[in-house]
């Protein structure tokens, strides 16, 4: 790996303290990171390089996976200096490119630079600009420039936004973050199927009868409201984490797979994807918002009731769709998709439940046997299983379904940022979300944005501590299916159907 | 299940003192035999009911799997009954059917009569005779035959015997043993893939590259020389057991499949194996005899020099053959078949080697995967598993295989003859060998019988504590295939080749 400077912007933020500087500290435990680097940190703050270094210390011992120790901490922290920076002061950026080829210098290190946007997105143009202007970004090595979501708020503005950066970057050149590709069993799976031919043999229509991807929270809005009552969960994490997880779900990778080829399936998943019409986005689509409820015994608000959300709020915090891939390998099996908070309980998966065999409805069976699914946990636990069907010895002719571990070895996983840091730093965009998936996500999100804002479809309220409003159940059901691992509902659907509200007083 | 009357011929031998009492035993404790029935032994000795009583009790507590409870145990025998019998007097027969109906009377059931013939072949012929003239098979009830191996020594003998059979009983009363049918894992393997739409789906030439049984033993021939130095390994295994296991791996059985459907397939997998030309045996068949060596660090002696074997004896101990089997399924996947005595560990197996992905060899590869795999342990373990690639999270890129238990609850599995005989009591004919598959399996192999005789094909001796010739290897060599799990030998495969003899003296 490449000596490389680190020029991180938001250094006194709360990403920086809770994931950058763990991930980073991991890496450096793990010999992960180049042998000689520098991180420059930036921020509006008056801080010295030792005050930096402390709260950079400081972080360490509260957030990171492994004990910090001491005494390698303080060898880490070494290579940290601290620049004040006003993000729109161009001579700002002048007296950055002094101290980073200062310390490019005292280094000996090449001018391999790593400009690290962890800020609000509001500041990725003029960051850009002016490293582009300053003289930052002209240098004899190579220079990335990673940015955290959102990418837009819808297809023109992440159009605009691309290019603005693209006159400062090439897109070869820009590490756009999405997490969720970070975490280990994504990137698991993407290994999966590809190392092994059985898997890879199973992974289309003919075997697979439907897909269902769900990353449920419990949390609420909390602070974030204000911001959040613009965006739903929709921008927040149904275009950008949610369709991510189905396009590594459904790329079909050859064997000796290349970044460019990951890029490309991609790409052709998101075309592949029946697009909406505005005026039919409620057939496959189910916009809920949560009412007053319990989670986990504890009676919340409704979403309404938040302070900061706007009166009368049409803002949605949950979203169930219906997606068909209609390519040759996924034609006519449903992507099922569901995002939400203030859900029963929190959970991120995707299962994949194969087909039973021909004259065999997918309910439970007479012989005990159940439907073959892989499940891909991602939290709370991280796990990939298969469940299959065992005869048991002591009932001849009866089956029970057996789990197995497809991803042994956990302790000691790496976080996301670990793994996407470390890409960034050798120059691997596999795992980053391209331009190319933006603009077509944003796209075929776009009627289902416009049909939002004009109401042209309803919103349903779902008691809080629920899994979403029954329609979301319903849609499922309509083709025989129903969400997988949820837990039954003390109280049937039909009665939660006729008063959704009245639910929560007697749970 | 209906009481019955069981009528043991070969009371006194050892199968049933070592297999049929501990396994009639089982099946008592665990409530699987009528509730009312009858035993009665017949052997040429003088014994009491007492006195047989006794040697059965003896036989549970030496070779029952679970201990004998002598409370049970004694509840238990008091259903048997003794009675001379000398097999060519047909006097005898008359005294039986006597006895068998005051049993009969004396308890209050049905003339259901299940006829165990656990004696040599060449009294199967007169007893079904006597059963028939005597009277014995004219029941009001059922009654069925159960037969132990050899069935016939040939092709023509085999049909004698069954032609002599059918005129005492009919095929459907006919249940012909072959223990390995009765082992869990076969029993298991056969509903793996119907109760798994997923094994279902990769069951074919389409993603399996070639099957692997293999039957080793590490005993010589022990007191049975002069009988095995007319029949060899390819009479005493390889048309019976290994061909079933062949059969039972191959069929491809509709869902809700019947006793008939598991028939009608495993006659067509044996009509549709290749057929040999007895000229050129030789290009698919290795024929082997073991020469002296080391079993576990003991040296034993050559199969010519043990007592009660021909001299100049040109018996085959070991066999290994390639066979094809020429249908939609299974066209261009090889079925490699080898069993042999004297080898270096005992072990019987079915590996389902998959195929790779197109452009990678089977060999090891550098990110470390390995071929998928499909293990059926059944003897001296018992497992299936299956052997997947897993990533490995602390080498990115890096591979390593997961062992996935598909059999798990081992504990207190049922033997083999607690399966037959429960199923024979239950006429359930399923997991017995048809006179279809008897007939067609010796018809395959008459053309190497006969190579055999006429000594159309090498002889080749091979050490003991080996895995047989070094030609059995090259066979599968010559197809880029390899037998899975052969521990790799201390001298090199071109060192035994030159000297295949001198190997031993160095061991």
């Amino acid at each position: 790996m490449e000596p490389t400077s680190i020029i991180l912007f938001g250094a006194t933020g709360d990403l920086a303290k809770r994931k950058i500087y763990p991930a980073l500290y991991n890496l450096y435990i793990e010999q992960k990171l180049p042998e000689t680097f520098s991180l420059i940190g930036l921020g509006r703050r008056e801080w010295s390089d030792e005050f930096f270094q402390a709260q950079v210390e400081k972080s360490l011992n509260e957030f990171s996976r492994r004990p910090a120790d001491p005494e390698r901490v303080k060898s880490f922290v070494q290579a940290f200096r601290y620049n004040v920076l006003n993000i729109s002061h161009k001579e700002d950026y002048i007296q950055l490119l002094k101290l980073v080829e200062q310390r490019e210098a005292e280094l000996g290190i090449p001018s391999n630079r790593l400009f690290y946007l962890s800020v609000g997105p509001e500041f990725f143009e003029p960051i850009a600009e002016n490293i582009q202007s300053s003289g930052l970004g002209s240098t004899d090595g190579w220079k990335r420039l990673v940015i955290e979501k959102p990418f837009g708020h819808d297809l023109q503005s992440a159009r605009d936004l691309n290019r603005k950066l693209s006159e400062a970057f090439t897109e070869e050149e820009i590490y756009r973050i999405d997490h969720y590709l970070g975490k280990p069993m994504v990137q698991r799976l993407e290994t999966l199927h590809q190392s092994n031919p059985i898997m890879k043999a199973l992974w289309n229509n003919r075997y697979i009868s439907n897909v269902q991807i769900t990353a449920n929270e419990t949390v609420g809005v909390e602070e974030r409201a204000s911001y959040y009552d613009h965006v739903g969960a929709v921008r927040d994490m149904f275009q950008n984490h949610m369709l991510q997880l189905l396009m590594m779900m459904a790329i079909q990778l050859p064997y000796n797979s290349t970044t460019e080829k990951v890029g490309q399936k991609k790409k052709h998943i998101m075309e592949s994807i029946e697009p909406l019409q505005k005026q039919n986005v409620g057939a496959s689509v189910i916009r809920g918002q949560y009412a007053e409820g319990f989670i986990q015994g504890k009676a919340v608000s409704a979403y309404a009731a938040e302070p900061g959300v706007a009166e009368k709020t049409m803002n949605d915090t949950f979203i169930a769709a219906k997606l068909q891939i209609d390519d040759f390998f996924w034609r006519g099996v449903p992507f099922y998709i569901r995002t939400g908070k203030r859900m029963k309980e929190k959970s991120t998966r995707i299962v994949i439940e194969f087909k039973e065999p021909s004259g065999q409805s997918n309910t439970a069976k007479s012989n005990g046997s159940k439907p073959n699914l892989l499940v891909i946990e991602m939290s709370p636990d991280q796990s990939m299983t298969l469940q299959l069907n065992a005869s048991d010895p002591q009932n001849k002719g009866e089956f029970k379904p057996v789990h197995i571990d497809l991803a042994p070895d956990r302790e000691d996983l790496a976080e996301a940022y670990e793994n996407l840091i470390r890409d960034a730093l050798q120059g691997d965009p596999t795992f980053f979300a391209h331009w190319d998936e933006v603009e077509l996500s944003w796209a075929w999100v776009q009627p289902i944005l416009e049909a939002f804002e004009e109401n042209l479809l309803p919103l349903h309220l779902y008691p809080a501590g629920s899994y979403g409003p029954v329609e979301s159940d319903e849609m499922l059901a309509a083709e025989g299916h129903h969400w997988w691992f949820d837990e039954p509902s003390e109280q049937s659907a039909e009665d939660a159907l006729a008063a959704p509200l009245a639910v929560n007083s007697n749970l």
